[in-house]
């Protein structure tokens, strides 16, 4: 999420050059994104991942549709200091992250 | 969201006629929708309003499927009486609203 | 849900072999799921049930596409012992429920 505008960013967790969430503390959060594809006929494969390991997938393969979404959302048990982020696993963005978005919350501490 | 059912509205702050949401207080609230085209071969773009200004866009614009649902969320710092809404900015809805969903709550005040 | 990995289950609410999830208590609670249809040509139709209900759909149709998601979500009022579940209303899930993901937290208690 490179050359995004962060709408929201309260606690400043969010390092705005990289979109790496950086966990303040223990706790449930819950992620949710929705990865824009801009007239492109790849398959592009989008994961969340936590630290180094990929958590879930989302797709969009349309051949023929202008802006399709890859979409997913989870809750997930984060240490403090965990990193979340998104990774392009498969294809390109040509259109950047344009319209694309990516939150987060923390639903209750642990 | 014209004729839509409303599953949920606690504290009044939607205003069923137009669907728009009023915001009670000062706050991060997240925002998510899932607008379904359904036999339309046109694309759709809805847009997440926060009073007059678009914040999020998202797409449909599949030409030879049913049902496909133009999705997208995003976490908003809002101001007291802030208005958030949905609007149709490209295409038509032939089939209404139905199937379409629009959902907020408030993560924490400020 | 069946095969699939449940990330977090905080309370043991959910039901692991059947993925119901069986409200501790009254309130309004978030879900959200994305159903992910893997090669497979025909049109599904995803349904979260509250208890013998529907109260939202999803639909994934394309033909042409390797792996599409069927999303939606949506604030529910649920009470004390309700399940809530998914359902497969229309087609198969040839893949399993790889990649799908089904997410409920407590937004507020009543």
């Amino acid at each position: 999420v490179d050359s995004g505008q962060v709408l929201v960013n309260i606690g400043n967790h969010f390092d705005l050059k990289a979109s790496v969430f950086t966990a303040p503390r223990r706790g449930i959060y819950s992620f949710s994104f929705h990865v824009v594809k801009v007239y492109n006929r790849q398959t592009i494969q989008v994961n969340l991942m936590q630290n180094e390991y990929p958590v879930i997938s989302a797709f969009a393969g349309d051949q023929d549709v202008t802006r399709e979404a890859a979409s997913n959302g989870v809750l997930l048990m984060v240490e403090r200091d965990d990193r979340v982020y998104l990774k392009l696993e498969r294809g390109n963005l040509m259109g950047g992250w344009k319209y694309s978005t990516f939150s987060g919350f923390l639903v209750f501490p642990l």
